[in-house]
């Protein structure tokens, strides 16, 4: 939402571009991962070659444009890496990838010129979109290295599933819990998105309230009753 | 608090005709499932079937107001389940329903043209209401699927009641957890409610901080301290 | 911290006469209480009577405050009771009673004339100490009541203070948890004041933020930056 | 971020020549407190001793910078203490010195006339800094004294950070959780933190929410939909 200084013509042309084939990548490495987890057991020898050459397949399509962008920026390396430190975080973790398309579709919305959603929907439309992609993601990569682990208590997808939810909305009962390191260092990242949904939908409340208040503030008749007094505060 | 553009006359006539039916069968629903569910050991047959008629009966009276409503818009049948998204989830799930009488009681109260209380009172009398509410709907499902299930750690309603206040504020002890897929749906959304919860409490106090704050600012008098110090920021 | 209408002289009069012997009162009931459940084993017959007759004696207080004050407002006793209400409350669990010792501390301080803290200073301290009285008298009672329960977790009362500090952050790990009806009430209680403490903090966080931003908006020279973009998001 | 007084030219002065040494000492006595508990079992005897001797140095700079602070005040000891409470807690807690630096980092930057960072970026860089730094110096002091005990959970360094994440997100899982009473003591200041950091970010994002509203309810043509109805309310 903040303003950045206009691009090159041809790394916008190369990026307006590139939108969809990323799209597709993105959820073919998804997908490719998730039937290579959800269905290891049940997948014969060649779905298995086949799942992981569209997790390669997608990668490479990622490695691609980022380098493209690399030349384009006409930037070092060392720089061009620090300032798009995100970018490069998605690259080496594909998985996130899917996230960037919650934005990827607002701006293809508004350069359709269709009506935006108010902002507080927006933000909710978000907020909920990327939660449960990180979510799913998250619940995939602590069941595959979950599962077999000795003393595991993640055993199924389920149980992988009902982690995450437990775990995203700061819950946190316990009965489940990753134990492997990658299992818990996934988990680690979960709270942080956890506790920014918690800021989202506590700040969204919150400042939705503070409008309300304004507003009942400004009409005419309102002489019933102060609406500022905390209920209970004496 | 939103306004919505007028309804049709027939429509509203019959919204207004139908609020004393739909609340009355709400409860009966409520009841009739809640005295299903935890006298089911000591209920007689013909206890068991007066209860299952009673629920039946609500719920007939739901689909009849859901389609009387379908037609009198005068909408495509697709457009209006998209556009009436939550009557037809709570059509589906009538044990939500009881919920939407905290919407009627501000409705009611406001044609009788009785004053009505100050926002924060509002805000914490229907979070209040609703939660009680969902958390009481959210305990007997959690019982009903769980009491008879193998490994299960929720053996009464006491223990339901208890897990589902853990959940709703979001604490999570772990000692008493859902096992079943039902049961844990049900504990995602019951999840879902307690983070909606914290942020009706923290948004409330929020802005209310922020009101008393821009009040004592405009105090006259005000000389002694500046009261936007931040204890403990240096 | 909201305007009442001004009381009768009689009863105004009353009130500031009774604030010590209540204040007294508060104190004597709760560290009667507190003897009486920390040092049971230790304690010989004679201790024991006395302590009963402290906590025996506290409420003869409360209640005869309670009394004098229904008879001076000249209203229905219903009627009291329904406009009074968490004075009926606190009447009958009076450890919940030095709590409202910290609104007396705030009116004695105001009377004297000395300068107040600012708000956030107060909205801290306040929360603050209501917090840590509530914590002990959770502790308190749950460990009274939790220690001899069979199949109970709570058996010292450093588990149950450490199982009330887990519960007011909401981190609610789980490892001790009560088991008996009592105790399990009291707890979700204490969840209520878990769930307002961290509205309380995060409310203060957040207006003081939106105030520091507002200052900092309107200082001149603020060229470099504008502060009102969310890192990363773009 | 507040407005001090200014101090005595003298004091100002051996605050700026202290802060590289406090700095350093700072650091030293993490590092050193740290390679004890980490390397216990494979620290030669003169290793151990070298360690132990780093981390009583840093006190001796600690003790010797607020004895020299107190003489140049010019204050009574008792009243010194008492205005400069953070500073005689940090005396005693030396492993929370580092978190202070986060606060110098700011103020060599401010001095070094270097464009400061927007205001959300600042919170969230100092909170997310200090959170870290209090985060393993609560991990390792848990360690330190839990891995040992009869009864432990936290067996290894791993444990420890991962539970003191949890602890922070305030999600709490309880599969390692601490058992002896320093343990525990040092649990409840993270929680506390952990309730820190909740208001921290959610303030940040309340506060964001609130102005980009207010930003774009100033737009001319903003006539589509007003932003200010919360989804789903009705």
């Amino acid at each position: 939402m903040s303003e950045r200084p206009p691009k090159p013509p041809r790394q916008e042309c190369w990026d307006r571009r590139m939108e969809l084939p990323l799209a597709v990548a993105s959820l073919a490495y998804l997908a490719g991962y998730a039937v290579r987890v959800l269905a290891r057991d049940h997948l014969p020898r060649l779905g298995v070659d086949l799942c992981v050459g569209v997790v390669l397949g997608a990668w490479a399509v990622f490695v691609t444009d980022y380098v493209v962008r690399l030349r384009l920026s006409g930037l070092h390396p060392l720089r061009f890496v620090r300032t798009h430190l995100l970018d490069t975080v998605v690259l080496l973790l594909p998985l996130l990838r899917p996230v960037r398309m919650v934005a990827l579709y607002d701006r293809v919305q508004r350069r359709r010129g269709q009506p935006r959603l108010g902002l507080y929907a927006r933000v909710m439309v978000y907020s909920g979109l990327s939660v449960s992609l990180l979510g799913f993601t998250a619940a995939l990569t602590v069941y595959h290295h979950e599962a077999d682990a000795p003393g595991a208590t993640i055993l199924t997808f389920g149980d992988s599933v009902w982690w995450a939810c437990a775990t995203l909305a700061t819950v946190g009962y316990g009965d489940v819990t990753p134990v492997t390191p990658i299992g818990r260092t996934v988990a680690v990242g979960l709270m942080a998105c956890g506790l920014a949904l918690l800021g989202a939908v506590t700040g969204s409340f919150s400042s939705w309230l503070i409008q309300a208040f304004t507003r009942e503030d400004e009409k005419p008749g309102n002489g019933e009753r102060p609406p500022g007094d905390f209920p209970g505060a004496s």
